[in-house]
């Protein structure tokens, strides 16, 4: 008698014959003696569709307003799969963010879980019944309906299990699973069976798309076993947990790349005390987020930073690089947006000493010149040319016995 | 300086061009002075689109997940409202059903609304918004959330302006008023510029579409002075209000025909006191609709019922009758489907004694035969066979003098 | 017996409702004797989404494949139709633009009818059928699908009437006709029951929103009577046709106006021969539709030039000017968004000299400056300040006693 | 260099994002070397949405305005996905069915393809483009569209891979392959790397969705390889082809279900020649699908015949066999909705002869009643009733080391 949080995304309920569909795979866990919390996503790409007609309606799209019309797409598939369930005699109760207790602060659109109260959750388990939640949602403490940002129904399944105590939280999706690499890239990529919390939270950071990142720290922080899995196969997927239970324990688990990363160069900065803060403070308020940062060593009282941040912020961090250029005295200020990203993650690399020098001998061969390097315990990242990343990525993989 | 309540439909909000297109007008209107509060209907066909995915994943489809449901869809209007006229510039605010204090009974899908707690409407009004209220929707004395049933957003829209003493309520749709006659019967039809409250609602209640016919009582009964209107064209409408202001008072202002009724008769049925009571309790408590009743003179003990109700119900109303048949002592129970009812409404009809003497000749010049009669003292209604429906509404539009 | 042409727009056919009282209306037209010839549009938005569609997935949108797509949409809305009416016992048939016969030059997304071979239209109708078109589309010389551009089926349905000889193009649309003024603006405004073809291309082009202005010049060019009604209501419309039927010739018709355009004031160019013309030259290369020139008496040889473009246009001819800004020998190239266009439009302008006597003097008295002026026998624009426009509309409507 | 043809179903191209990045793996492909045919479906439900809508309109849903009317869903996934493939810099055309040549007869909504004529084709293959084919399209030897029937467009694929004598047709579909029972039943059951076309003929017969038993028989009659894939992760499938081909071969590969069928059972039926036949004639007439046959050994002159049909046909069925009861002489008809079919498929069984015997053990020791029995060469089903069916197939995989 396990208590189990089911995840679904938008494609696993993008129609009413998916939505039956769920609703019978709930039935059998609830019969072969499972509770079950579910956290649902809206129906297919209904939340792209609502942000859609706000922005033709609206330049200003304020806030509560938004909230409460994105959070609708969720209403409609918690109604949705309550009723599917209760169609096919299995007891259900929906609730919406608000009605389970998630309490977030008052920033719209990207809202922070405070709180579960999850009182009349419980209450409901204990009658016997699947509840449903509405994801992505919650109230604030101003009593207004807030949403938690993209992948947000990820963070609601977390949080909820997280708070519940559960035994397991399996987020349902269209993808059976996290896998060594791109298959795209890397045919014979496989699925990877078992991940620990840093594993994953490296990945996901790292560009890997499933689950949402946030939701994958969470997971982590609060100790939350997780199992990504497809709604459309439900074939066994990647389990994600402590460390110590991965079996076979392999050096590298992965080879991620992320190409949608780009890369400035302050050139020249006075190697002074508070430059770098300055600069990455003006980048914050300008809510562009950096990723990798490199300093090199100073030369004559004079340095050059390098950081990433996400293409689509390229043009911003620039204007915003370009308006200090004076203040700290750089001489340049370059983007480059044909870099890409490639990270091989491994919980084994910690005690395997040798495996940077793996990475870095087998980009040579590839001749794929390494621009920036990041490093973390259980991750080395490296940027290159974007023509360059595909090669590397396949030659990683095979590198490390991947497959 | 007026209070004016808007009423914008479905096809009004159809899409982000139209929603810009209201927020606009609803502009122009608070600058020439009106405090303005808007209820809202779904966009479009949403709300028979949730019907349908309703009825794809479920055949029990419980009542309270039922209205979660269905009131999704004006949740999303109205904050789409609101959005766009925050967007011009109008200050505005948006209020589910909950939120404006509308309270309703407990039956979902058909609430009655109870009372209106305006309070916040009232503060929202006081800070010199505009107020958007999602139609359709309110809350029940169990604190869920409930529907009005179709055509629910024309009676939040006169609830709410008898609730505020509005000094109008515009009702805005796809028409651009009430007509005569149905314009593709009689080319000739024109559009009614004044009615009296009174011939509003029997128009409504014979066949004529739009309004609601609940939302014509409930004007009429708290004195809710309302304007059909287009939001296409913009053009002025019909105004409905008290009869002694109706100008150019005419005895007959509308013929109005409905094809959707069906009729059904029981023949040899004893004469005795609580018979009729008993029939027309059990179709009650099989919610059949009944309209028209007419029994004739008694012989020998022994007399004939017919009625009419919606077509769709007559299965259901001749399952019923027939179940009865014996108890009532009746000889035979007759379903019909071919027939239509044409009704001749005016509120100067109470001082014009002739009115039904024309109908009949009329009738009778187009051959037309009577198969059933009922009046009010500003309505007079016949059954026909179907096939004759249209030409006797031509023939009595003319008789009448209307166009 | 007359040959009737009917255009459905898209809010006509939004949905299967209005399909099935669309047919219901065809078939009460067939019964009354006469020949219909139906050219339809894609139900509701669905032009608009293909569009958004195309833009999602490619930003070059190559013409064929942009044409086969978007020429769906009617493709739909024609065999539903079609559908409707066999199922109401009309007989009926469908032809693609392609079927039947319309004939265009290669230009992808603005391809100009050049023929129409009406064949299989011309049986079908001798057939006794009625004959549905998909509106808004043809096919090449080069054996290509093509579409017509925006508000293409109002040209496919007057094309069709012109080429078939037919009595009348019946243009059913959501607004019941054509009005003196718009009635957010101008709440007296009337709807006009008789234009002649030069007012409606005057009215057109001035910025009446329907029908489109390509189709108003075909019907002048071909002499095609035509109405614009509403298929909300079917109430009687706006009947178009020669200007001796015009009855109670008004002096003025209408006042239109436009807020969509904006003005560009190139000032010192010198003047000499082909100065206008290679700017004008340029500005079509670019594509962009010039509305109203003035140029200035010249001054010491040199002279300033005023145009109006469509407001989006606005930094696209911006740039071209101030491009040739050298060669022509200007000193400045001036952009000016914040104008509206205010036209008064009627037959009777021809014989009554005095007609921009008042609308100057009613400008006047309203304070509202105008900085541009252009004629036509039966037309006078003048550009004003944004804010000025809509009491200019107000009050020139009073004064030509439109109501 | 090979020739491959790709298939995407409806989720695959549900929306923009899908569209591009279907585009972005094929021009991956193209890079490889390999030349690529697709054949594409409907976006996400489209068909079922025009279906709905036809069905909205129209009881008679006449067949050439339906295939004009369903057709239209994949010309607009065949125009977005060559657009996507174009602006990615892939040289891409489009080609309906009717101009890739797939010729069927005049069966609409069920047309069968009797020749494909890809000069065409072979042509845009030889200049180096992509050849983008609308699936579930040809057209009739009357000059008319036509659809090939649900799953149609996994016909098409294999079609055009017989005829263009393509070395693989990969089905990129929402799931990862072909699996040895439904996941949701046995957790335990795995991807099944390798099938012969026996096998999945077999498979698809006895209930497993994908892809389509046309598409299958077509594949296994023309020695057409495939691959079924996933086109959200990509990652390796289920290969299709010649049975020496199977690595490892296993006795048995696969244990299916399906539990959408019901079973009449006509006792006492006269044992004389023809009477079967006129049975089976009467359903085929009323395009009832018989399944399972079997009948009894005669005892006294009578028998029973036993048949399945799909549960939705089966009142049709009830009601033509109880039609004959007296031709036929049958004392009664019953029918039975309560059963579901097991089968248990492996190419492996042709040499093994034990088991029938293992299926029969395992049924009993869980106590499921065995009511019908059919054999193949590969293949053996039982009919049990519906709550024994998911017992069985568990016990089933195990007793075969499925997983």
């Amino acid at each position: 008698m396990a208590l189990v949080v089911h995840k679904y995304g938008g494609t696993s309920v993008a129609d009413a014959e998916r939505i039956r569909s769920v609703a019978d795979y709930i039935g059998r866990a609830r019969r072969r003696g499972d509770d079950v919390v579910v956290a649902v996503s809206a129906m297919g790409k209904t939340t792209d569709e609502l942000e859609r007609l706000a922005s033709d309606v609206s330049t200003s799209r304020p806030g509560r307003e938004m909230d409460l019309l994105l959070s609708s797409g969720e209403r409609i598939s918690m109604a949705l799969l309550t009723m599917a369930l209760t169609d096919i005699g299995v007891p259900a109760v929906s609730f919406t963010g608000s009605q389970a207790g998630i309490i977030t602060d008052t920033a719209h659109q990207r809202a922070r879980i405070l709180d579960i109260k999850g009182d009349r959750v419980r209450e409901a388990l204990a009658e016997g019944r699947v509840v449903v939640v509405a994801g992505f949602q919650g109230v604030s403490l101003a009593k207004d309906v807030t949403t938690l940002g993209r992948g947000g129904t990820d963070t609601t399944a977390v949080a909820l299990a997280a708070s519940l105590g559960a035994d397991l939280c399996e987020m349902y999706t269209d993808v059976s699973g996290v896998f060594s690499a791109d298959p795209r890239v890397v045919p014979a990529a496989r699925r990877i069976p078992h991940l620990s919390w840093e594993e994953l939270l490296e990945m996901c950071a790292a560009g890997c798309p499933k689950p949402d990142v946030r939701a994958a720290e969470f997971a982590r922080t609060h100790q939350v076993r997780m199992e990504i899995r497809s709604s459309f196969t439900w074939e066994p997927g990647t389990r994600v947990g402590p460390e110590e239970e991965v079996m076979e324990q392999a050096i590298v688990s992965a080879v991620v790349h992320e190409v949608g990363e780009a890369k400035i160069t302050v050139t020249g900065v006075a190697d002074r005390v508070g430059v770098a803060g300055s600069l990455f403070t003006a980048l914050a308020e300008h809510d562009v987020n950096v990723d990798m940062i490199v300093q090199n060593v100073s030369t004559d009282g004079r340095t050059d930073i390098s950081f990433t941040v996400p293409s689509r912020d390229l043009a911003v961090a620039l204007e915003t690089s370009r308006s200090l250029q004076d203040d700290i005295g750089a001489t340049s200020v370059i983007g480059d947006a044909d870099i890409a990203k490639v990270s091989v993650i491994g919980a084994g690399m910690k005690t395997n000493p040798g495996v940077a020098a793996t990475v870095f001998s087998t980009m040579a061969a590839e001749r794929a010149n390494i621009e920036m390097i990041s490093t973390s315990p259980i991750r080395i990242s490296v940027v290159v040319r974007q023509d360059d990343a595909e090669r590397s990525v396949i030659a990683l993989h095979r590198a490390f016995g991947l497959g």
